[in-house]
């Protein structure tokens, strides 16, 4: 199924009285900075608009929320325009609200994943923008609506952070285009990134320092390999999600091809974590032990006690380099 | 005195038999991209290059070297035609090889920082710039050169670790626009910056780690202050430098306005390293003990041993906020 055009889609936007846009569940940069753009340039041609969330917007992003972003269901009421997915190609990425989303009386879906299946009336599917906020960027040209400082600052969140500040393979001169577009509305860039990365919780800091205590290297210092316990995160106040990008930390070490990374889960599982730099496939191993996932970043549960895992890990992850 | 124009600089380069390159000491990745970009420009022309160094290449920026990097002060002998400092608006920049400069019968100094007083006889000082990488970027187009694959990834290095991957308040419009220049050559973007930051050192990882056990929250977790100490190094195998940039991870902590660091150096003094994240003014506190440097980053020397200077930092520094 062939894309709608930005234009038809800007179209019906500016048509509608009011819109709701559904970023996906733990909303990231991308997914938040997207609908707030797309939301404040329909507001500012008259169209009312909401972000409808079904969990706490983020701690470093909370500076993009200007009070359209909300959290009521009902805000609605039983009927509305349009529901727009943003950053969600599937309505399973807002499971609390799918039933909301299908309230509205046309769907519009605008995604940069890969999809399976369009699933809306209109639908903007571009595998090749390295994030959502790309075409929400050309969707707001194609509407007419000047980038404004906000805007601006929006769309910087949703680009920059998805294409990990202009290091990853989706970068593309495009993106840098956008980039240069979007510095003329005078946003302040730096004050927009310390807002985003300037902002660890201090029980980050604390777990990843307990979690770096456990590192061991393994196989001549090609892998690198650390854990973490329910009692270190007691003992820290962290939380798992703190523990998220660890392993990055494991895998950005020099002489290092593969990262693993041990979560100690629910009655005696073990997840485990692996990624490697540059040519080790992790899958296999992974898919041996009832896992899977991509041939850099994949993961498996072991049913076992954390001792026996690293045990395992030590003996079998050698074998994938 | 106003700067001599790219392109005049650019027809004294080429009709140069030999230049030899001067990077500031400790080349980061400006100084050495900017360097390499030149040279391997120039070179193209049939100009004969050479980057002169007095200190080892970064382990991270050694991919850039394709054999235009010399330790060999004499390389070209007693007299040559160009010598040219790259990043470095002082010869003080270049302490061991100023002699050598002084060989060069014409010398040339592009850079981005603020001088007090061009020295060279010919100068092309930008502070507008945010990395001398764009600088060199615009002096390879006024000399004619296309930029290919390698110039082009020397110059992102440039110009993505000086403004901090675009996050600095330095990074400008035109920065995107040259880095989006820059993808025309099909480098790989996502394999330079693997290149660049997926290369700790190990002993990195672990002296971070070291140094962090021993953080401490004050002013109710405004201030995050810790320490790293002789025996904390012999420990971990790590050096001084290991500990560049550890500042930042306490300043990136939510709620931090103040980060404090103090490194153990020789014969009891103890050299600390303050920043803030948005209003506090950490100049003048370092002044009073005799050190200085801006309102966000200052530094001083105490002479004390490490308990004492941290007690003394516990009392003083809640007074900045």
């Amino acid at each position: 199924m062939a894309n709608d055009t930005l234009k038809k889609i800007g179209e019906v936007l500016l048509r509608a009285e009011n819109v709701l846009l559904f970023p996906h569940t733990n909303a990231d940069g991308d997914a938040a900075g997207s609908c707030q753009a797309l939301a404040l340039a329909l507001e500012s041609k008259g169209v009312k608009c909401r972000i409808l969330m079904e969990d706490k917007l983020a701690a470093n992003l909370q500076f993009l929320d200007s009070g359209l972003f909300t959290w009521d269901n009902d805000i609605f009421g039983k009927e509305f325009d349009i529901a727009i997915a943003v950053d969600s190609g599937e309505v399973s990425r807002f499971p609390k609200r799918e039933e909301v989303f299908h309230r509205g009386r046309t769907a519009v879906c605008i995604d940069h994943h890969p999809t399976s299946k369009p699933f809306a009336d209109y639908n903007y599917i571009d595998p090749e923008a390295a994030a959502t906020g790309e075409i929400i960027f050309d969707l707001i040209g194609e509407m007419g609506v000047k980038v404004d400082e906000k805007i601006a600052q929006a769309l910087f969140t949703a680009i920059t952070t998805d294409c990990g500040n202009f290091q990853y393979s989706n970068t593309t001169k495009r993106t840098f285009e956008i980039a240069a577009a979007l510095t003329d509305s005078g946003f302040s860039l730096s004050e927009t990134s310390n807002a985003i990365y300037q902002n660890n919780p201090v029980e980050r800091i604390k777990i990843e320092t307990r979690i770096l205590e456990t590192m061991e290297m393994i196989a001549g210092g090609k892998v690198a390999m650390a854990y973490v316990t329910k009692d270190m995160l007691a003992e820290t106040g962290a939380l798992m999600e703190h523990t998220e990008g660890l392993i990055n930390i494991l895998r950005g070490i020099a002489g290092v091809e593969v990262a693993v990374f041990l979560k100690e889960g629910d009655e005696g599982k073990v997840k485990v974590s692996m990624r490697s730099k540059s040519y080790a496939n992790v899958s296999e191993l992974c898919s041996s032990h009832g896992g899977g996932g991509h041939v850099r970043a994949s993961g498996c549960t072991l049913e076992m006690p954390m001792g026996e895992a690293l045990s395992l890990m030590r003996k079998e992850v050698p074998g994938v380099l």
